[in-house]
């Protein structure tokens, strides 16, 4: 099947992050596909990437990049699809503070759709919901993957319900 | 014509940052509305909005906010629609750096899309961006505005190449 | 006996923090409960929750939460109980300001007393102070506590008098 | 009357933050008291002032102080009463944080209720819930006071639909 | 003369922070060009503007930006020349920290020598340098330059001791 | 009368600021002297000013900065006498906090005794402390300044009396 | 020996920072006492100790203490001798930032003289300046310190020189 | 063969940060110097050395430092060269903002071109960039390393396309 999602990174360093994107659209068997590419090392690549991408059936972006991170920022500049930014608290950085305000900060114009650090499960997530406004299959499943999360806090509260039964005989 | 936007924001004070939304969604042409709701003061009306947003044809919900910016990410609790979070520098903020956290740091499962600070113009393009996926008519508004962009730079290298020559002059 | 305290939390992993407040009301043996709720996973539980604590007998309300930490804030526009917000330095989150701010700054109508980070031993403690307003048991309970700190100063000092002279004798 | 809420700031500077307290406390028709004491310039008076509270029939203290905000904090370790404290954004201070980190981050044992820059309405509320946990006349002016809230939502709405039509003819 | 410093600015309106490069060059009579350039609205441009610099003999790039300051950094990817960075405080911004940290946090292998918020005459002073280390005549200027500001401060102290002076006398 | 403190900042535009320390030292009489000194535009006349300052019978030195503001970092280097720090905030700083952390943060071996942001009163006072701990006329002059602080707090409080007293009148 | 120095601390956990401080008054040989005294837990404790230290003989006074660290300023507000400021990171800490500002934003009138975060060696450097400023013996000892840091560098330098020549011979 | 590059640093502890830098200008073949020099600890050296720098043939110097650095700002302050400042994320910092903030926010009139935190790669790739301005065969080896950067990115992409391949195989 040919993707519609197209996952970008600055480096395979960063794919520890990117990988809960990946999980998720596999999950909800959403074709996609992955790619590292630099806003600064390939800067021809990125240009060539982002001009083509709507052209090969690509609906959404999700770009994930750390330090100053211009990766989405960049490809948002050039494409009319909506880009979605991963800010990634890499190892030389400012405990992040640098990757989340170089994607979100962008100036009226060039939106970036920016999640929270590291945050990459909620990037896919959002590229769903996306999708899933013209597609009422993957709106089907977004509506069924909530409906999920309500089923962990369920379990959560009988686990914390045991635990409290449990210190009360050790008491 | 049924709005297929919806702007929400806490209070009227919001509106002077919103209207940068409600401005470029009127100059795209997409219906929308424009409600003032407060994830704290009026939580049950929040609850309804959130849920009947989908059935009553809103396709993107714009969320501002400022403070401990709860707004958007309750909405995104409640409907499988994405949501936009527009942070807002209220007058009792730390700056803005907490409606910008309390947006952007959502946990994963309920993604909130945030742009930049007080920037409900890029809010109003991402929902464009959004819509487009599904709708060509729309897609090809957003490609005729981020064109025009380009315009906007070249009359400022123009303006920049007069205040040069007239620099040059007057040394 | 019926609780009088409601903890809540976001997921299981907030347990470890929150079990600082668990211990400390059952130092003082303050009857408590203790749940998972999530604000974003499981809405209408948080609603249902709080719109039926008062009736419950619940006399305070401490609630955990990390990252865009909405938790306390939701259930303080949904109870007139006082509810204490307890700010976690969660794995995702920006060390610990998002939780903070995103409790901390509430809009005027809707304060969430908060305490310092992963300090739910305040938390109960505030708790305890808050019931003994009207509980005159309850308010000697405090005092003890209170008179009980002193004790571990003086003890510290003892230590510190012997670290000293150890010292000397090694020079 | 006899007060049964006390606030006290560093110095009539802070008066202007603090009316809001004041303000919300009349309207509710909570007796209270005001009072400026300094954690650094009357120390002997704050001990004093502390250690009397609670035998004078205070039942909460509101305390606001800007910069190294000690004033709170050190009133708290003086009194078993809930003592709230609200950070104020000072002349000579690096923008809030300093007041409001000083206040919130207390060490185990001696919590400070911290509510948001400012913002001592919230301060007053807070002391009226606290109130009102062991006063079932208070509690009610308390619901009544979270009910009006709404309206103030609902009138905004108004005026928001008020604009648009506005817009919309305008246009 | 054919410029060999090249000015660029994301919009007219970053002029009044980058006239102090302008000013710097002219008074060392530098040859130098200025030019409007974003790295989000005109992306083919930026790019052929780097790729040709060199062939044009430019030798040293400045470019001031705001917010999510990617010009910089996207010039510096697409050109062996030395690029200085002016982090410039946008009026969206969050404090300038924002294009401070986009620019400054550079991923390993292409450096932006970023300068002081707003700082542009440093920038033109730095440029000045680096031209130096090739060309004689030029690192003369910078030398005189630095000679004449230990006379700045000659100059105060001078106006200081009559200050004092004027205080005793009036005291 | 020789001076015994010296005062020192980077430019007459620290004056206002500093201005502040004079005043102190001139109200408890204590002979200084007032000069303007850049560590990096006087950089030698800095070296000289710190070697002599002991041999010319100063006791204290208090140095104001803003921005990078190595001057009383580089001056403590170079002089045995304890060197008192007033960070400033500056109109091309990140919020004062460039200049707080130049000066609080120096290595091992080398103190500066950093004051509160633009406080460079308390700069003034702690001098005297300083003096004073061999000069017990000073220290007399300390313990009188100390007591008058009392005496601000007193008249606030009977203003703070008036004003109540009024609301309560006019309400 | 009488102590002239006295070092106080909230708990004995805090006791492997201001080790430090120890270690440099015992080398240079400087009489003091060391204790464990919070500004919170034992708040008449601490009143006791700064109203009589000056009588006792102490000089100078170091206090370490983190999160909101309240105990250098109460020390402060209530004795005439210079104290001077540790900022300690402890384990329930916003990253240090709330002793810094916690220590260092004191209101005019109060001044602690703070160092940087758990820099308790400078502490103890910094108040023997202090006593210097009396007593030539100890003086000469600061000089003498001051003197032994550049032989420390002398000695990396030697290491750099070796180092470099290594990796020479092995490339 | 004589230095180019002079590579200055505070203790040998830097060196594992500034080994970067080394290996960067052996790898292009410049030759360089590394030496241990405090602008606190050896004020008088660093002196000597910022004077006699352009005399002894050093083109461009880089300054790696931790917490207040005063380092790159002091030596620019006594050379006419191009001063690269690298920010050193300390042992005892504030998790790097000191450096960086102490480096990059110098006053109009003396630059230092500053990196990324701990990025002396970045320094080291900076200073071959300047040198590249006047030597064509460095500004050769500039080009070729920035090609070589490509082909890592195209490296890292065949290995995407295989963890692909693998995870559609084991799912």
């Amino acid at each position: 099947m040919k993707p519609i999602v197209s996952i970008i990174m600055g480096s395979t360093s960063d794919l520890k992050v990117m990988e809960g994107a990946c999980n998720h659209l596999e999950k909800l068997e959403i074709p996609f596909e992955v790619n590292a590419l630099s806003a600064h090392r390939t800067p021809q690549q990125v240009l060539d990437f982002a001009k083509e991408a709507m052209g090969r059936g690509i609906k959404v972006i999700i770009a994930g990049a750390g330090g100053a991170a211009h990766l989405p920022g960049v490809v948002a500049a050039l494409t009319p699809l909506p880009v979605i930014g991963v800010p990634i608290k890499a190892s030389i950085s400012m405990d992040g503070w640098d990757s989340m305000l170089s994607m979100i900060q962008m100036p009226p114009g060039i939106p970036v759709a920016t999640v929270g650090m590291d945050n990459s499960t909620n990037a896919a997530i959002l590229a769903t919901q996306i999708l899933g406004v013209a597609d009422e299959a993957i709106m089907t499943k977004v509506i069924e993957y909530k409906n999920s999360l309500e089923k962990k806090i369920e379990k959560a509260n009988a686990d914390l319900a045991e635990i409290k039964t449990w210190r009360m005989k050790t008491n």
